[in-house]
């Protein structure tokens, strides 16, 4: 701490310092696990020498004794955050300071300004953490095992009468009796409810048969897993097992042009990769995907690299994405298949090892 | 919807438009529980005679299903949110745009003002929700009674060798088999890590005698509870004993205090309250409370009013708060009593009632 990636942004945006502000860089940059996602707990503030953790009287104690090499200074009533970074960046003489402008709030802007002569500098640091170390990649794939291990104990007790809501409850039972947490709320959605590609559970009925979606992941060691599968209960008509087909072939049309470039050690691009996939998938004459066919992951189940149209992303050794085409057909079902992978050595490796 | 508060606001600023941002807003103005709280699902714009809601393309169909009485707008790869947003500020003829500046960020906001004429004007609106009506203080009621059921059910299973961790995790169990979620990560204390106010539960394990400190919260319907329980196993120390009365002292000079007060038909400042119990507390010979005396709650665990020594509010019936005094002893243990109480009818009436 500070990770090699922030020395480095300091250095070729010439900073004379980071602010960082978003819950998931100060847990990225300080391993300390209990910042609340939605409460502003802590600021950091990095310099090429020093790091600054600005927090309240409430888990002060608990940072001083689990976060190792930061200076870390208490706001409280008789002295507030402001007045503490004011004297920090005076005494460290920044001139020239970076923030989150995706993540600092207006009102949070207009109080540091007001305090700070430094000139705020707007950077943009969503992918500070796209490409993984082994530590990483190995907490993903243990992620990964353990949501799988969860989803099996759950989908045995899917029968009929049963509703989304209670399979969604059982699924989040059993990944905390394995020790997890969920890393997102678990979509269940079944029949026409599989169409909607981010359903809610709620209390739809199993019937005797039909098409099942769980989109699911969970939180280990503060890495996220995301995975989502399609199955079904009794019978399937043509159409479903066709479109599952189709949805099935996308993916690996996705995995076949990575794997190829890899071997030919072509550069890469999301946006390809995302080509690739939605085209078969049009080809076959069904819908576009309504979403990107995938994203990276980590401590968010959303961060850096996407795979999408517009993206500008290069796909690299280290990072961690899911590829999850879909095809969704209004008011009669929808299948979306979802795995993750990763590249070590030049290699295509999935972490989410397919079960259905 | 909107909500008569809404409109209430946008005839006091002369606004012609609010557009909110943050999730808890929009959750409690939509009643859609589905919208990340850490991500940014939705936008919802309200005038005096339309309320529209801009959101992505995975939640579009769920949302036009499920919230009715508002105009829902998808933004995709072929039309953005910016674009969408330009239109409908122009058809309605906005000049004056409330915003939630303690929550859009500052990419936001020059994104917005890029592409809108409109002048944006900071609105304060954390105070919205601060009087509840009857549904909402019976789904708090109810949270308050399934946390408790699952207490004791956790409770229970405290016994010499068992980790903090593993206390959190029961709890949680306990909680989504009574069909509830989490509305917090529950802290879990043993010993001298009671003495951090929010102590993250580790591998602590428990021993023969002693103190736990477990603050605790459910989510039910969507409405949260917060309580904290302070108990011990085996034999007390005298000084524990005596903490712990001081700190149910405090708690009680606070009730006592309001309940004159609604009786003599005087205002009630929150500041006062936290007055009240805080210097009980420090005339017993301990140190202040590092932390606000109580919080208002409700879709979010905090939110207003705040009951702390700079708070502005005033206590009114309708309000859900927080009194929760706690005394810490750096490095020996700390105590927190926490309920939640409601103003109904001129009378204080305890939501929680105390168990312990």
């Amino acid at each position: 701490m500070p990770k090699a990636s922030i020395l480095d942004l300091l250095k070729t945006k010439q900073l004379d310092a980071i602010l960082l502000s978003s819950p998931s860089q100060i847990i990225y940059l300080t391993s300390y696990l209990g910042f609340s996602p939605v409460e502003r707990d802590a600021f950091l503030l990095i310099t090429d020498k020093k790091s600054y953790l600005f927090t309240n009287s409430l888990i002060v104690d608990e940072l001083k004794n689990r976060v190792k090499g930061i200076i870390v200074i208490e706001h409280n009533r008789s002295k507030s955050f402001a007045k503490n970074i004011a004297e920090v960046i005076k005494k460290e003489k920044i001139e020239k300071l970076g923030f989150e402008s995706n993540n600092l709030t207006v009102a949070e802007y207009l109080a540091l300004t007001e305090n700070i002569s430094s000139r705020f500098v707007s950077i943009d640091i969503s992918r500070l953490r796209s490409i993984k170390d082994d530590l990483e990649i190995a907490n993903i794939k243990k992620a990964c095992i353990i949501s799988q291990k969860a989803f099996i104990q759950t989908q045995k007790l899917i029968k009929p009468g049963v509703t989304e809501q209670e399979i969604a409850n059982i699924f989040q039972i059993n990944v905390l009796k394995l020790g997890a947490a969920l890393s997102f709320p678990t979509i269940v959605a079944f029949e026409q409810n599989s169409a909607i590609p981010h359903h809610l559970p709620d209390n739809t009925k199993m019937k005797k048969n039909g098409i099942i979606l769980m989109d699911f992941g969970i939180r280990y060691n503060n890495f996220c897993s995301d995975i989502t599968r399609t199955f079904f209960i009794g019978e399937q008509t043509k159409e479903q097992k066709e479109v599952y087909k189709v949805v099935l072939n996308s993916q690996q049309e996705a995995v076949r042009f990575i794997e190829k470039n890899l071997k030919d050690n072509q550069q890469i691009l999301a946006a390809e990769v995302d080509k690739i996939a939605r085209e078969y998938i049009i080809s076959k004459g069904y819908p576009s995907i309504p979403h990107s066919l995938g994203h990276g992951i980590g401590i968010e189940v959303h961060e850096a690299p996407t795979l999408a149209p517009n993206s500008q992303d290069e796909i690299k050794g280290g990072m961690i994405f899911s590829i999850e085409p879909g095809i969704y057909l209004p008011n009669k079902f929808g299948v979306r298949i979802e795995d993750l992978y990763t590249i070590q050595d030049k290699k295509l490796v999935i972490l989410s090892d397919s079960l259905i």
